[in-house]
C-alpha cells in the first residue's frame, strides 16, 4: 500500500482528486427517490407499513402519483399513523452502491488504492510485485477487480469457511484466491508469506487514507446528484425553494471506510450533518459504545446478518469517526429492523439491497432516538427546516436468493396449515398464491 | 369501456398517439444492461452460472469492466461453457416495467383507457358514472390509480380468495372493493350489479383495443431508449457499427395486452421479430398451444407460479398474436426456468422482477427451441448480424418476501444438516453465513 505518509491529506478537495482519478473506471450509480418510502418514514409508525393491510398514506403528505406498488390513499383511513407534531418528515435520496461494479461501494477504495500505487511506483513495478490482502467479503472481489483492470497480480487470502459465492466471485478477477485458517492471525500469516515470497503490496479493506479517499466519492456523487436533482425540480416548480444542501448523510458503519470517507467530504458544509448506522446484535454497534466509552472499541465477535458490518471499526476511520465535528452520532438497529427496511426496499422499491446496505434506512425509519433528535431539530428550525433531506446510502446488494429464503424463512409459516390442506385441494400455488379460475388480469 | 368501434386502429401511429395521453401519468422506466446477463446467455449451457461455484466468463466475450457482482474471469477456466459455433450471442436490453407505477406495466393500458373514456364522454359524464373492472391482480391496482388521478369512482371486484397485500393495494387509490366468488360467471354477476346499479362503465384488463395501444406504448418508449443508448455508444466510438433497430423483442404472454400492443408497434419494422414467452406448467402456454392447434384456446386453469400469466389470450389479443407478421414466435417455460432467471436477475442485477416478468428472459437463456433458432438465423446473416439487440420486458415486480421466501425454500435445505449444528457452535449466522473474526472487510 501506498506509505501513508505520501498520502494526500483527509480532506474534500484530496476526495475530489480521488474522483478524478477513478471514475473513469466505476459506474455512476443512480440515486433513486421513492414516494412510498418518503411516506412511510415520514409516518408515525412506520412498521404498520409491514402488515399484510397496510393502510393508505395520508392524503396531504402524498399527491396522487405515488410510485410503483403503493401510493397515496384517499385519506379515509383512522388516521393513527399519519403524520403529526412528534413525527418527523423526510424526503429520502438512495445513492445505490449495491449498483455499484462487483456489488458494493468497496470498488471505489480499491480503484483509488490501485491507481495511487500506480502513480507513486509506476505501472510496472506494481505489476512485477503485485497485490494482496486479506478479506472474505466484498473488498477481496473489488480489489481483485481493481487489479485485473490493470493487469496487475492479486492474491486474496480468504478463510476455508468463507461463502462458495464469494470465493467464485473473487476468482472471476484473480487465479490467486488462497485459503488460510479464519481468525486474524492465521490470515495475517498467509499476507506475510505472500509479502515475503512475492514482494505483493498490502491494500487493507477500510483503514487506509487511500481507501477512505476512495470511498468519500461515493458522498460526493450523491451531493452532486442531488444538487442536479434538486435544481431541476426548483427550475421546473415543482420545489418550493432552492435547496443547496444535504440536511442529513447517513451510512452503515463496519470498519469505517465508507463513513470515515463520507464525512471526511462533508466535513467543510456544516448544513450537512453526518450520521453512521450499526447493527446491535452481539455487540455489533462497536462505534457506538466506542463513543460511550470515549475509547475505539478493538475486538468485536457478532454474527449479526448484516455480515459487512462485522468488524471493528479501523484506527484512521476511528480519528474521523470521533470527530464530533465530522460525525454528528452514531445509531444501532436490532436484526429485525433490519429484515423490516430490506423487505421494504425489496416490496416497495423492487431493489436488492443486502442486510449490511439497510441498516442506515433502517435507522431513518425504526430508531426512536434517531427520530426524536431530528423531530426536535425540525421543530428548532421554525418552520424553515420542516421536511429533511436525507441521502441514505445502499451500501451493497450482494446477497444470494438462499439467503434470502432462509433470511424470511419465519415469515413463511403463517399460513402453511391452510396451504397444505389447499395445496392438495389444487387451489394454492407453490409461491402460496391461490388460484382465479383464467382471470388474472 | 370505450367502444370498440370507436377506438383508434391497431397501428404504430395509435400507439404514438397513446404515448401522448399518457405519458405525463406514467414513468419513463429504465432500459437495464448486464454485461454478466449478456455474457451467461451468450455461453452455451447459462445453467452452470446458477451453481454455487459459477465459472469465469470467457474473455473473449467481455471487457474487463463488467458489472455488480460479477464480471469477466481471466480466461483461464476449462472451457467448456464459452462460446462456440452453436452458442447464439445477445446483447440484452432489460425494460423495467417492475419500476412502473403500482410496479407493473398494467398502469399504461388503465392510463389510456381512462383518458380515452374521457375524452369520448367528457369528464363529467365518466365522473358521475365511475369505471369498474374486475381482476385480482395488477389491472386492478392500475385501474384504480388511473381513475384516483382524475378524481372518477372505481369500484374493483375481487375474489374473496385474492391475496390481502394485492386487496390492500387497490384499496390505496380506491374504497370501493368488492368481492365476488372466484369463478368468472361468480365474477361477472358482481361487475354486472355494479353497472346496473352505478352505470359504471366496464374498463377489461386486456381484451380491449385502448388498452392494447396503452400496453403498446412500453415497445414505443424501449425503443426510443435503446436508440437513443447505441446512438450514444456510436458517437463516442464505444460501438463499432450503427444500430438501427432491435433484431428482437420478446415480453411475457397471458391475456395478451403487452404482447399485443408490442407487436403492434412494431408491425411497421420487419427488422424486428416479435416473440411471447408463456409457462408450460399445467397448460400455461395456451398461446403457443393454441397456434399449433390453429385456434385459440379458451379456458386455462393453470398454478403456474408466473400468476399474471394464467389468464388465456383475450379474442382482439389472439388477431394480432396469431398473425405472423406480427409476432413471429411463442416459447414456453418451465417452472425450474423461471425460478432461474428470477435469481440471476436478483442476484447478477440486484433488481426484484416478479415470476411472471422473467419469463422473457428465461427463454433466452434457457429454451433451446428459442436459442437453436437464434444460432441458425445469425448463421444465416452471413456475419451481419453476429449478436443480437434484444428487448426483453420485465412486465412487473410485484411479490413479496414471503412469496420469495416460500418459492426459494427448496434451495435453503442444502446445508440445514450442518448449519444447525454451527448455529449451535455460534459459527453460523441467521442467514447461513459464517462468522470471520473481526475482519470481514
Amino acid at each position: 500500500m501506498a506509505d501513508p505518509s505520501t498520502c494526500p491529506p483527509l480532506t474534500p478537495s484530496s476526495i475530489r482528486a480521488a474522483y478524478q482519478k477513478i471514475n473513469r473506471y466505476i459506474h455512476k450509480t443512480p440515486l433513486l427517490t421513492s414516494t412510498s418510502l418518503d411516506a412511510i418514514a415520514s409516518s408515525r409508525d412506520p412498521t404498520i407499513y409491514l402488515s399484510d393491510t397496510p393502510p393508505p398514506f395520508s392524503r396531504s403528505a402524498q399527491g396522487p402519483d405515488a410510485d410503483s406498488g403503493s401510493g397515496s390513499g384517499s385519506g379515509t383511513g383512522p388516521g393513527g399513523h399519519v403524520a403529526g407534531p412528534n413525527v418527523p418528515k423526510f424526503r429520502l435520496w438512495f445513492k445505490c452502491e449495491n449498483f455499484q461494479k462487483i456489488g458494493a461501494f468497496k470498488a471505489r477504495g480499491a480503484f483509488h488504492a490501485v491507481t495511487r500505487l500506480v502513480e507513486e511506483l509506476g505501472l510496472d513495478e506494481v505489476r512485477r510485485r503485485g497485490v494482496v490482502t486479506h478479506s472474505s467479503g466484498n473488498h477481496a472481489q473489488a480489489l481483485a477487480l481493481a487489479a485485473y483492470t490493470f493487469s496487475i497480480p492479486s492474491y486474496i487470502v480468504m478463510p476455508t469457511i468463507s461463502t462458495a459465492s464469494k470465493i467464485a466471485g473473487t476468482r472471476l478477477y484473480t487465479p490467486n484466491v488462497i485459503f488460510s485458517g479464519s481468525t486474524s492471525q492465521e490470515r495475517e500469516a498467509v499476507v506475510a508469506d505472500v509479502v515475503r515470497e512475492k514482494g505483493a503490496i498490502l491494500v487493507p479493506p477500510y483503514d487506509h487514507p487511500d481507501i477512505i479517499l476512495g470511498q468519500g466519492t461515493a458522498g460526493l456523487e450523491m451531493e452532486e446528484q442531488f444538487l442536479e436533482a434538486t435544481a431541476t425540480a426548483t427550475a421546473t416548480g415543482t420545489n418550493p425553494a432552492a435547496v443547496t444542501a444535504f440536511d442529513a448523510v447517513i451510512t452503515p458503519l463496519g470498519g469505517g471506510g465508507l463513513l470515515g470517507g463520507t464525512a471526511t467530504y462533508f466535513s467543510d458544509k456544516p448544513g450537512t450533518l453526518v450520521f453512521g448506522a450499526e447493527p446491535s446484535f452481539q455487540g455489533g454497534d462497536d462505534g457506538r459504545r466506542g463513543l460511550l466509552e470515549g475509547r475505539r472499541i478493538e475486538h468485536v465477535k457478532t454474527l449479526t446478518i448484516a455480515d459487512g458490518l462485522r468488524t471493528p471499526v479501523g484506527l484512521t476511520n476511528w480519528s474521523i469517526i470521533s470527530d464530533q465535528r465530522k460525525v454528528e452520532g452514531l445509531y444501532a438497529v436490532t436484526e429485525e429492523q433490519i429484515k423490516m427496511a430490506m423487505r421494504l426496499v425489496y416490496e416497495r422499491m423492487k431493489v436488492v439491497v443486502e442486510p449490511s446496505g439497510c441498516v442506515g434506512l433502517a435507522v431513518v425509519l425504526f430508531n426512536a432516538e434517531f427520530r426524536d433528535m431530528v423531530v426536535q431539530r425540525q421543530r428548532q428550525s421554525q418552520g424553515e427546516k420542516e421536511v429533511w433531506d436525507v441521502g441514505v446510502v445502499f451500501s451493497g446488494g450482494n446477497t444470494t436468493m438462499k439467503a434470502l429464503s432462509k433470511l424470511f424463512a419465519d415469515a413463511v409459516e403463517v399460513r402453511d396449515g391452510d396451504t397444505a390442506k389447499e395445496r392438495e385441494a389444487g387451489t394454492v400455488a407453490m409461491d402460496g398464491t391461490r388460484n382465479v379460475e383464467d382471470v388474472a388480469g
